[in-house]
């Protein structure tokens, strides 16, 4: 097999719904290789028009949160009744160490075997501009393959999640009951972000911890604005083992949506996001040029180290950085 | 007087403490016109060798909090005590509105008659970037004038308290002990970003109130990780009124920056903060001069309501932008 389709081969695979062709789609556009760079945005140019249509719903918490068998517990449900999800994972600890904390080839194997199921086993590599980038784009691909609902499981470490809520419509927060403070310590901002709260684990001795847990969490929760205007961030408990709590989770999860397409949020956040996202690439790009060009190369080093020791104050370091780039330097 | 004073009489104006000079520096290095920002940029380039000496403190909390108050009471006993303490204030809503949260001519009146003391009236103008730099660049004058104690007042907004976390050693948020959800309602990320948090108002008939807040944040705060490892948030009580829980708070200020030194983050984040800021200058300049670029101005209007409606995609459109900026366009 080819390492690589012809333009049209990924747009007629992805549009039918093919799932081996949107998985090599998603690697295409994940590729570091600046020809695949250049058809993965001939693809996305392509499917554009194919694009928008799923609820997107990225679950987050902490490692042990039970995330993956939680989305498999919820995903499977959802195919029964009719749905065509799909699953991607965002996990920057992945780009930095090599070891990823999400991602290994067996998860999830009772949901990816769901034929209205689609589960990219392997989490975004890359930076984290990359990884949202990449995230975003899977999203594009997943959608134009008829996929209404796709779940982006990300890893609470913090800045992910901030880039995640601005690919998703609805954020939820997956917590465990009676983990000690190390476990349980929010990173800054993720509980801000939680459209939903969701204590998991809610099972056998556990209930009882489950629902103390649950009840912190809407006290602290009731202390902070919500994500979304008139909308309290409600808090349940769930177990993805048993099942229990999983169905009435997902009605509050739908009731987000009706929330956000009644008060017209749904429409406005995602054309925000868009424009969003162009800056961020937009910033991307201009920052790669920046830190690509020889004469700035030649003199970052020397002049972040004269900035910490403050024998150069950061504007004057920027102007001088600025000025090499301009070729003024 | 002349609205403008040669370099050097800047420079030894503020080393020698001369409050009107530093308040005109400030106002020099807040002004718009290029021939200013040219000698502001000069005059801190001149001061950065006598900066770096203060403990800096951000005082935030939600308007009504009593910001200004506690800031007066504090301030008042520190120099009674025998620093020096300068004042500052940030606030983006007096830039996007016209109309200031925080600022008026008549605030900290007693505070601002200590000779120990400098309050700057009015809040930094400008975009929030523009506000956050300004802010530094205060900070560092009133550094290079001596004060060993620098206060940033800023109101709880949200994205001001992310910047000004970057500019403090030590994060200070205000409760009020009672009010509604609306009146309490923390922004995002607000909480996280505290190092300390306090109840004012906790006199009369709202000492039990106090009480009660201060034992529920401390709650909601115990759920989430402090901003520096091995330092729990304490939650106090005070009266900027009756003064009471003051001396108590600035102990635990105290005890905030011994942490720091001693754990050697003091040194680290002070050096983390300088190449932060770099970067951010870098960013402001390198967009200001893209978005300045005729060729970007003509067209990208028209191509943010096409991302918008989603007939181009974010990165098309970045790439777009750039060909422009690029001259390749």
């Amino acid at each position: 097999m080819p390492r690589r389709l012809p333009l049209d081969a990924y747009v007629d695979g992805v549009r039918a719904g093919d799932r081996a062709i949107v998985g090599r789609a998603i690697t295409l556009i994940e590729s570091q290789r600046a020809d695949d760079q250049a058809l993965g945005r001939a693809l996305i140019e392509r499917l554009i028009g194919d694009t928008g249509r799923a609820h997107r719903i990225g679950v987050t918490g902490v490692p042990g949160a039970g995330k993956s068998t939680f989305i498999e517990a919820l995903g499977t449900r959802l195919c029964a009744a009719g749905h065509r999800v799909a699953v991607l994972a965002v996990d920057p600890s992945s780009a930095r160490s090599g070891g990823s904390i999400l991602g290994d080839k067996t998860r999830m194997q009772e949901l990816a075997r769901e034929p209205r199921a689609f589960v990219r086993p392997s989490p975004s590599l890359g930076a984290l501009g990359g990884v949202a980038r990449h995230s975003r784009e899977a999203v594009l691909i997943c959608e134009a393959a008829g996929y209404d609902l796709v779940l982006i499981e990300t890893v609470g470490v913090g800045q992910s999640e901030v880039m995640v809520a601005h690919l998703v419509d609805t954020f939820l927060l997956l917590m465990i009951p009676g983990a000690g403070d190390e476990l349980q310590g929010i990173k800054r901002g993720i509980l801000e972000l939680a459209d939903l709260v969701a204590v998991n684990k809610a099972d056998g001795d556990r209930v009882t911890a489950a629902e103390r847990a649950r009840r912190d969490y809407g006290h602290a929760l009731h202390l902070m604005q919500p994500r979304s205007a008139g909308w309290q961030v409600p808090v349940l408990t769930c177990s993805a083992q048993s099942g229990a709590g999983i169905d009435a989770l997902w009605a509050k999860i739908v009731e987000h949506r009706r929330h956000l397409e009644a008060s017209g949020e749904w429409q406005r956040s995602r054309e925000e996001q868009q424009v969003f996202w162009m800056w961020r690439a937009l910033e991307e790009r201009l920052l790669a040029e920046f830190r690509g060009h020889p004469a700035v190369q030649a003199r970052l080093g020397a002049i972040e180290a004269a900035v910490r020791s403050r024998r150069l104050s950061p504007d004057h370091a920027a102007a001088e950085l600025l000025a090499l780039f301009s070729g003024r330097g």
